[in-house]
């Protein structure tokens, strides 16, 4: 095959000339080829499902974990859901062309400021053939081109979607060219999409703190750091013990692997005598781990012993860690050591306290009296997800399709000159 | 001194533990600290033109050129004008707790996403001892802690401005330390500085393409470019003669030495014969050197033979490059090219021509009819700018205040948990 032969620049440089077309694509072009794609993913579904087989025996061979195993594999039902999800990004209305800013000069020169495509966007990510359609159909949805570099384990999976998808575009007259996959160039292929700055407009790394952490330091493309979440919770002194037990519980147990799961749960001292005992037995029940502190050993039963590894560790299944703080300084004194930032809630029914943790915690999202599971971006109402940034820049928190488009000035005049 | 045995490092950390009482400041405090600052720096003019005599002594001896030495120096007339630059900055309103988005989920939860200072920004710039003092008012009318790195030739002029606007901030009640300066930390404290992530939330560079590019290839904190202008201008087949000239020599002449000036003229064939001649003679009876390729050099007298590298060059002086395109798309294919996607501007009366140009030139400011010294944030009605951002990630164009905050959701419930 030629294609091989083309290197991960040349791949990028063509994604490049692609984006030029995919920007001027109107909302319902876009909304067409998004369709096409689920409706080719949906007739392909054996020919996905097979080289998902391939990739996962060469897995099962190398030793990869059932649990990576597991996220790897496709289905007809699965590779449905894949499909289904193209559909509901084509239902969202277009980012692209909204007016972010109208002004008109004294001079008479009109000012707008318009929401316009980055041009191509390039994510790196861990094996996971869901990231490679979901992070697709969220690029061509705002107007972009896609560069994809999955992990090596899903490589004939990814082939054999990138493959459907570009047949789907070209089929409905797009430029097949707009989607590519740089993933059989393997290390060096990810090293040069971290390097193609003026190439490729913006990277979103998805997947471990590890790989982010890489990402984030190598790239010189730049880059949307969608990152671990260390989330806490804190129990004022006023929490009332319902709404303590039930947001602790859902933030930990309704779905455990995931960034807004809560990890650490601070209490205050003037509250831990009264809720430490039926919050730690309510985690128990559900079969949560409890690493507590001395304060916490005292209260609770059957308490692991928690040292400072506990406070820094997202752990991402049922384990939990609990600290008894002296008041709300301490409290946030502890998030701003421990937290990445991610999501942070208080328990309280004290509007002065309330206030505070609002005001003064510097994570990207800050809750009082809710669950930090709420930190998405389809519960925020955005109807997709690109990610949850934890970085300061561009986007922070759940980001939606307009976290995918930039922005450029339109200035109409009649001959204007500066004096 | 103790002082200086404080590492560039330490001095980052003060500033973070510093942007946390600036960031809870209220619109009133800030505007205080600026005018305490103002005050501060004209009653202090002494002091600073003597630190300055200093650094233009050193300059001097060590082959400074007169040109850099401009810009370096300061005597009772400039120090006056920093004063009123930051009293300007002070007038300014308050870009922090603006609210962007606030929306009521189904089951009650409010979210509201608000705007927040960033922490601390860092700037690195040259010997140019008024970005000193604009970035560092910028930064604190934002909510920001600054971290400053200026060019050595002026570490004297910065530290006697920075040692006046901290004792400034004393004197009305705000710690000192949201102003650092790690000048004296040399090359070692610009290294730390652009590895400072986690600490220095987003990095300024200010000043060469050749600065710029340095801190976005080696920084790994979020880098916002404010890059070099190779500015085009494109005289259309239906460009009015005197629109064409005066935008011309306007974007030209007016200020040569500033990123917003045109590099680049671009004549539609259909045009060449009718504008080159009058445009160039316009142009040379301002003292401006044109560069041109064979068609211009037929149209016109004592043009310079352009070599490709002229379309690259970003003179910032009185040249100028000229070259007949044969239509539009080969018009836009030059600034594909050759752009650095800044701003550029088409002459034209063709509705159509204007559409596409405004559709598909890939710029932060992209203008019909106008000069292109109007990419500028006062021109624009920000009343201050931090620069003119050539990225597409978080700010475009013309930076305000605005672009100087980052953003935080706030959810405020009554115990809701996901199901």
């Amino acid at each position: 095959m030629i294609e091989t032969l083309v290197s991960a620049q040349a791949r990028m440089l063509r994604a490049k000339t692609a984006a030029r077309e995919i920007a001027l694509l109107s909302d319902d072009q876009k909304t067409r080829a998004l369709e096409a794609i689920a409706a080719a993913i949906l007739a392909d579904s054996a020919v996905i499902v097979a080289a998902n087989a391939e990739d996962l025996a060469r897995g099962e061979a190398s030793g990869l974990s059932l649990a990576l195993r597991d996220r790897l594999r496709l289905d007809d039902a699965r590779v449905a859901a894949l499909a289904s999800a193209v559909r509901d990004v084509a239902d969202l209305p277009d980012p692209v062309g909204r007016v972010l800013d109208d002004r008109m000069l004294e001079n008479g020169l009109h000012l707008q400021k318009v929401a316009v495509p980055f041009g191509v966007v390039g994510s790196i990510y861990e094996a996971r053939p869901n990231v490679t359609v979901d992070i697709a159909a969220l690029a061509l949805r705002s107007g972009n081109a896609i560069v994809l570099r999955g992990g090596s384990a899903a490589e004939k999976t990814n082939s054999a979607l990138v493959t459907t998808m570009r047949r789907a575009l070209g089929a409905v007259g797009i430029t097949p060219e707009a989607i590519q996959t740089i993933d059989e160039f393997g290390r060096e292929g990810a090293r040069e999409l971290m390097h193609a700055r003026g190439i490729v407009d913006v990277l979103v790394p998805r997947g471990s703190a590890e790989l982010i952490s890489t990402v984030v330091t190598e790239s010189t493309v730049p880059v949307i750091e969608t990152g671990a979440g260390v989330v806490h919770i804190l129990l004022d002194a006023s929490a009332p013990l319902e709404w303590a037990r039930e947001i602790v519980v859902n933030a930990k147990v309704q779905r455990p692997s995931v960034c807004n799961s809560v990890e650490t749960v601070l209490v205050h001292r003037d509250a831990a005598e009264r809720l430490i005992a039926p919050v730690t037995a309510a985690l128990q029940a559900d079969g949560v781990v409890v690493h507590g502190d001395a304060d916490v050993q005292k209260w609770g039963m059957n308490i692991v012993p928690a040292t400072t590894e506990d406070w820094a560790t997202e752990y991402l299944g049922l384990e939990i860690a609990m600290r008894v703080v002296d008041d709300l300084d301490a409290a946030l004194a502890h998030i701003r050591e421990f937290s990445t930032q991610h999501t942070e809630s208080i328990i309280t029914t004290d509007d002065s306290a309330a206030h505070r943790f609002l005001a003064e915690v510097d994570s990207a999202v800050v809750m009082v009296n809710a669950s930090t599971r709420f930190t998405d971006g389809s519960e925020f109402g955005f109807g997709a997800e690109v990610g949850i940034s934890t970085q300061k820049l561009h986007a922070r928190g759940p980001m939606g399709l307009s976290e995918l488009t930039s922005t450029k000035w339109l200035a109409r005049g009649a001959g204007q000159v500066r004096a």
